[in-house]
């Protein structure tokens, strides 16, 4: 599949999975004043739709719609033959994954009747909020890549949407683990908003969790990785 | 299998939903006063029975359930070989989906004792819902036809489960995504009602969602599209 | 295997379920206020163990545990070569259903502190109620054997499972639709309780289900019943 | 696989499973008020992750996290050629799952900025918490040695995650079932806490159930056991 396809896979998927994230946020806020219960409203739109995202955008991209899983694709995969990751992919897939954030803020946005650009006000930079950070994006790596080294990536959806909605509750910071999502969450001042000063600080802990992540893998699993596309038997849609 | 048996079903189907839909309403608004925990119960039945309606009725009439979904499989492959979807199927189906929709809320009203045939007061006019019906039906169509263009319709009983359960929370209208059932909720002045009022517009806008779905579609998964009726390995039920 | 340990599965496997059903219930009203939230945890704690149960327990008695189950397996089956329901297995399998789910009330009355034996005062008699079983009832058997007639029957645990979790809110009733259970919770006055003088009409009403639902089934799907066990490739476990 | 990598398997996947269920727990008390709320939150999140840790970590370990697994997989399987478990194999996992149950407790303490040593005051002593421990270990016991002898413990990781999500609401002590998790828990003084006054009379309750466990297992499935680690076909990690 070409290029400028795939990325348009990753833009759309980052979109959708933003607007997942802020919309149901802004949902969940509307209908309970229970924390609790909007968090699970949540937790468990994105946990659904980051499986069914997977689904149906694995085969066009791989469905990473998150830099970091871009990054460790192409570290855990360059020196190996076809159908690896490639430097230049990972710098096609970024900007799309940034520039689909950003438009799935602003379409949650829209779509509850906000001022679609926001900026947001909610501050999260204490600091066991980064040790939750560094946590969730080191277990993300590794469910990812041990399916991927298994074999199995064809269980990547349920997986990771799994991973991902357990996430919200066990890590104090919500696990974003995503610094496109991290990016596009700035852009609406609700529920799933971060301020725009907490936000390098939550990046720098998901790249030392990425990294971590990718440590453990190897300790785990140290054979040569397989690729992580989804295979899609039968199928003309191998990226 | 013949017309009728493939009407049946997508009667029977279409019904089943909408009772379900109504009545998981009726029961949580009967049950709780937080409307976050009352949409919670109404979306995880919905999203567990859409995925076992399409699971049990697939191999009888492709479990369209939906005039929008029957539609864009006449568009997307009435150029194909058998077993594309043939327009005097279409013709047969819309009206089954119709009359099942009403049926299914006349029952959900009787099962709770409810004067058996209502209609909604519940005024859902306001412009961003329409946009949410935009997205959410745009959504659904690249949802079904994505697993169909990549062979994997045998997935679609829990993928489009969870992307219905997870459209509730995200979009602002709370997803119907459904010409059938939006006629069909007009028949219940409960929960999940829609005053007569306000359908003209929300078909309007599933419509305009489909349409903009299909371009999507087109955009990532170019090729000649598959069957979307589930394959049933070794079964004489194919439809 | 042998049909002594076949009555032993179904007599084990209702146990637990009812098991399941009282004790969530228990949990669930001693945790919280609200209605809503009482029947989320109820309805998703027997959605899981109803799955479970019949993946563990599919291949040494088939995992009916419900008496209407197992007659219309007999019913549709018996004209069939083996592995066919025979009559003498329906006469070992309803006992050991009665029995079970009786213990299993009294286990978890146990396990919260309570008398292991009560009757329960809940009264359950008000005629939509048994409108609610009907449908409910009428589902179950189309759900079953609908999968059994695709060649599906590997696939029942998640979808019976997902079935009945949901039947909890979109039915009136909450969705008893099994004799044997019915009894089972008339020995526990807690929240999942029947007053013993609403058992006669709710075990007519499923009756009455389960024949509207052979006949919609044979409808939908009129060819030869295959057996509803659940095949096990490879194993020792074909029942 | 070396056996130093499955006691590093062990250790990180025991070490995530009481991150979740502690670092869950506290999350669910600082946003919800509601004990049902609580615990939905608490064994949706645990019931997530431990399906996700069975399924990236079985090719490592056989993912046993839990002292009466790997003693049962060792009782069960030491008559049969490999790969049974063998003695010196469980004499590796045990401790390496009792250190990580301590570190997983300390991480969730730590990144919700609590102390990252305590120890909980949460008295778990009364008896029928006892029974509840017993029905809880029995049911794993079963769940997970009826799968491994029916050749699909490739399904373990729903399964499993399934039955103990359940479980947290029809035992009355929801459900700890596992020594090591047990004493992780007694380093925590929040929601998923057990004073160490408690932890002796939990693990002998477990000790029992997972014997009775046993005894049903064989009952209702007499064969030679099968090796319950997840079959990886195509990979080369195979433990």
């Amino acid at each position: 599949m070409n290029l400028a396809r795939r990325a348009l896979a990753e833009f759309a998927g980052t979109a959708a999975l933003v607007a997942v994230v802020v919309g149901s946020g802004i949902m969940a806020t509307d209908l309970s004043r229970d924390a609790g219960v909007q968090l699970l409203a949540n937790s468990l739109a994105t946990a659904a739709s980051l499986a069914v995202l997977i689904l149906i955008l694995g085969p066009a991209s791989g469905a990473h719609f998150n830099p970091v899983v871009s990054v460790a694709a192409w570290v855990l995969t360059r020196r190996e033959a076809a159908p690896a990751m490639r430097g230049r992919e990972v710098a096609a897939y970024i900007p799309a994954q940034v520039a689909g954030a950003v438009a799935g803020g602003v379409l949650a946005n829209a779509m509850f009747a906000l001022p679609a650009v926001q900026i947001s006000a909610h501050d999260r930079s204490a600091p066991h909020l980064l040790l939750g950070e560094v946590v969730a994006t080191a277990g993300l790596i590794v469910v990812v890549f041990a399916l991927a080294r298994q074999d199995r990536a064809a269980l990547a959806p349920v997986t990771v949407g799994g991973y991902i909605g357990a996430a919200y509750w066990f890590t104090s910071s919500t696990s974003f683990a995503n610094p496109a999502v991290t990016l596009g969450r700035a852009f609406t001042d609700t529920f799933a908003g971060i301020a725009p000063a907490s936000v390098p600080a939550f990046i720098a802990a998901q790249l030392a969790g990425a990294t971590l992540g990718g440590l453990l893998l190897v300790a785990l699993y140290p054979n040569s990785p397989q690729p992580i596309a989804e295979p899609v038997p039968g199928s003309a849609y191998q990226p």
